[in-house]
């Protein structure tokens, strides 16, 4: 028997404890053990749970344990979690977590720690909540040169993108529709201004190179400024409007960026629709491969808690692969990386456009008063000298 | 430095040899030592190659070195590729393999003898070329009940049918030039009658379910007489067609086919062309997840061989995680499953579809001399009873 903790009884945290009780006999046969929640840590108490009996609040009471193996921690937050991680790692627990703000702000520090005690800090559920990314990335595409990986990573404004485009409304319209529905937080900032997508994206991209991409360095740029007119000329060139978070490495230079893009059908994320994700990986010998489904929900991330629980089962004082080193990659500034822009100006600027872009893709659709246009592949930094020249409504990039 | 033999200097063979060449630096980092191929077995010889002096055409100089750990097994066909894997697992050398063939027919056995003989028996690159795919089955999706698994698992099907979609051509004219191109076999008959992804479900079916489908029992329908009017209809009702092999578990019931479909647009497959693969894993907590790529290719296929070589690097001496018993599955017969079908029949025959089928969804569109329709949600049976009552041109299975 193998006893484990779960840090957390929020949505999360019962969703592990659901997910272990429900589906014992699969997890069960592949822990090769049995394993058993022996505590559940929570501020609260929780009477009528059928699991009222193992909820503590003293976090001791679990660190002082030596029978605790493994620890879930499904606190999410900065603090205390990061200080019980490092705790538990350094007793030999093994840790595993859905918490992408500790692992965007610690990882190579807490995996480091987990490594050097001889037991192991596993994030499946930090990025795509129960899609097999993290895992894929670590163990399977081992022969591969990962050059460039490209997600929808984030559920909440794939949902209000998908909701703008289907029923041509606005951006608030949508937002308080969702908000009113559960899918988007009172406070939305953290979906909405893309932030959550860059602590992911920083996550995908260290395990890419093997180095530390730190969030902070990453360019970030929410869909709070994407209007119903922005789709009806995306839907004029037959494209759609993602909130991407992306990395590429190419020349020795390393990219990494989050926000929105126009995609065409023939991209695979362009039919990644509502709340689920995608993560489309670039590989030199591969090629493309996409990892698909939903990317949040209480059994969808418990589901990856759990998978990394009966990983640390079955590698009980081994340490599993997961090259993540203390390293910070200097990304490059995102005005060296270049590509198209489609481009909206108000008035009848044909010609302008033309004097400053030279060469101009006009994109015809029925909205009144505005010249809209695709420009060549440029460099953002040509991008943005040449569109102050002319002063433009708005400019969306283009990914091919 | 890990010794590693190849046993065909094919297509697939000398794609792992110059993916281990070009990945070095990679591919020995997360083996945790570096790989040497030291033997590599084909009949022929290959002056002027880089690697000629590694040719043998004696498997038993491979088999009787005791420094050779790692067999990459890229010959194909059940002999000799049976004998020599069942003799380098005896021997504790573990092997890898893109030989689909084998793996459906043998598996079970093989996978014993390896864990029997303290070494592994993998066959990432047997289903979906370079997808990580049986990976994911096998150690991310380790807290779910897979209940059903749907894939488009033949990259010849399905660039055939791309091509007839975009072309209105029919499906003899594509193949002609599907093999002209290189796409399809001379011999196209294990493509195109659904052979091979018959081969294929039956791999993952029983992993799905850690016992043995029989690829043998499997109901197996290719796409040779799908039509240029099938996909005039299909248009009109805003789906397409794939060659879909599927298994499912309901109700202790387990079904597996391989078959033409129509599917829909918001079906995560429907995306799916050219000579791209896809499966889809439904899971009891997750839901729906996808891996998507290319399912073919020298280079995607040799990556997957060489993603299994890195893991049994990694685990010389022991036992990676296969749940795969010899025990038969009893398949259910494909007469009891329900579904709704469309249906072509020849003349204005309303009036005798309503009276076989008692309800019908018309499906209009620009045939002349037919009536297409669709029906209610049946069995296969009862279906069949009804249709023979009215005399059909052809019939597709619609998946929801």
């Amino acid at each position: 028997m193998i006893q484990v903790a779960v840090l957390g009884y929020g949505t999360v945290g019962s969703g592990v404890v659901e997910v272990i009780e429900k589906n014992k006999a699969e997890i069960n046969k592949k822990s090769g053990e049995a394993l058993n929640i022996k505590y559940i840590l929570d501020l609260r108490d929780f009477p009528g749970d059928p699991y009222e009996n193992k909820v503590v609040h003293d976090v001791n009471v679990i660190m002082d344990d030596p029978e605790v193996k493994i620890i879930c921690e499904t606190m999410g937050g900065l603090k205390p979690a990061y200080d019980f991680t490092k705790r538990a790692l350094m007793s030999g627990k093994s840790v595993c977590t859905s918490n992408k703000e500790l692992v965007a702000a610690h990882g190579p520090e807490l995996i480091r720690i987990a490594h050097e005690n001889k037991c192991n800090y596993l994030f499946e559920a930090s990025v795509g909540g129960g899609i097999p990314i993290i895992r894929p990335l670590n163990y399977s595409l081992t022969a591969e040169k990962i050059d460039a990986i490209t997600g929808i990573l984030n559920g909440t404004t794939n949902y209000i993108l998908s909701k703008m485009e289907k029923e041509g409304a606005d951006f608030a319209e949508v937002l308080k529709e969702a908000q009113e529905k559960g899918y988007a937080e009172r406070n939305p900032e953290a979906d909405v201004e893309g932030y959550d997508a860059c602590r992911k994206i920083a996550i995908l991209s260290s395990l890419m190179c093997g180095k530390n991409v730190k969030y902070e360095d990453i360019y970030t740029e929410g869909i709070t400024k994407i209007t119903a007119t922005d789709f009806v000329y995306a839907h004029a060139m037959g494209k759609t409007i993602k909130l991407l978070a992306q990395s590429k490495e190419a020349d020795g230079k390393f990219y990494a960026m989050v926000a929105p893009f126009l995609i065409g059908r023939d991209h695979p994320l362009y039919m990644v629709n509502d709340v689920f994700n995608a993560v489309c990986v670039h590989g030199n010998m591969l090629g493309d491969s996409m990892y698909y489904g939903k990317g949040a929900g209480k059994l969808p991330t418990a589901s990856a808690v759990v998978s990394d629980v009966v990983d640390c089962a079955r590698h009980l004082g081994k340490v599993i692969m997961c090259f993540w080193d203390d390293t910070d990659v200097a990304l490059t500034g995102i005005e060296e990386a270049k590509r198209s822009f489609f481009v909206r100006v108000s008035g009848d600027k044909e010609k302008e456009a033309i004097a400053a872009f030279e060469r101009v893709r006009v994109v015809e659709a029925d909205v009144p008063g505005e010249f809209a246009f695709v420009t060549d592949v440029m460099t953002e930094k040509e991008f943005n000298e040449k569109a102050e020249k002319i002063g433009i409504i708005s400019r969306i990039r283009i990914e091919e």
